[in-house]
């Protein structure tokens, strides 16, 4: 049962927007994508690449596009999402799940992380000409990551709660 | 370092289409659906609900509906992932993340998995009416559940390897 508590305990840590001046070594990021791309994807297709970003203004820039992709701007690392920009229908959903595993991966060492979707499609056109992104691949999703600082003041606006197994598991004869 | 490699080894565990003949209790999907609840969504919208199927015809039904959902009829148990009906781009997205979170649960509880699509959308309408879904809900996903049988014989069509880190990882000034 340890290894189901382990990941209880990395799935319920809250998101972290707030971080320390502490910079994320590229050593670490390889760490999660060495955890991260043995995520399974439709028919195989690893529908991802990812790119590390810790150039300041970059992280500036990226943080400007958009009302999701704010808490960008003040992280010392943000793990950029590239999804495969080949129309299938199942390639978003592919993202998600390589997203979860980053984000276990970046918990279990010590990250704070934060989802950011780049939005709308204007601005992940813009983020692809500042990542110099190659045709084909789209910057849509990205995890801000750091080590966490002081939480930040003042109440989320958001929920933080979740609905319980009650509420959401119905079942067939079981 | 103890928790990343957990996460690896559950990661890379590949999926599972052949199962012995072991029900899956209600009591592990609860524990699973325990863990998965907590996984972040956008906005906290936890855009997704969950049936547990195990009734065989059902099963047989629903391994009916489309090229990617046949593995569903040779498994003892299956877990519908319904997708909110809301129209929010991210909503794939999210199930794909929640979807994580059950496989490497299932995975550590010593359950093999394997992931379904219902698909095109007429046999999503038509496992909404097989599992009586309620309107506003999707069953676009499933995962079929069991304990791991004897593995098939023959080759599998798709390769099972995966990109290395330097393919999928680059920096702008790590």
């Amino acid at each position: 049962m340890e290894a189901l508590d382990l990941i209880r305990t990395l799935n319920a840590r809250p998101a972290v927007r707030s971080f320390n001046d502490r910079s994320v070594p590229l050593e670490v990021l390889r760490q999660i994508i060495e955890v991260a791309r043995w995520t399974g994807s439709a028919r195989n297709r690893q529908p991802w690449r990812f790119i590390g970003v810790s150039d300041k203004e970059l992280l500036e820039k990226l943080g400007a596009l958009g009302a999701y992709a704010q808490h960008i701007a003040a992280a010392p690392c943000a793990l950029i999402l590239l999804s495969a920009d080949n129309g299938f229908q199942d390639t978003e959903f592919d993202l998600g799940k390589v997203s979860q595993t980053v984000t276990l991966a970046a918990t279990a060492l010590g990250l704070g992380s934060c989802l950011a979707t780049i939005y709308p499609e204007a601005n992940v056109t813009k983020a692809a000409t500042l990542l110099r992104v190659e045709s084909g691949w789209r910057p849509h999703h990205a995890i801000s990551l750091g080590y966490p600082g002081a939480p930040m003041p003042g109440k989320r606006a958001i929920t933080t709660g979740r609905l319980s197994t009650l509420e959401l598991l119905s079942t067939h004869r079981l």
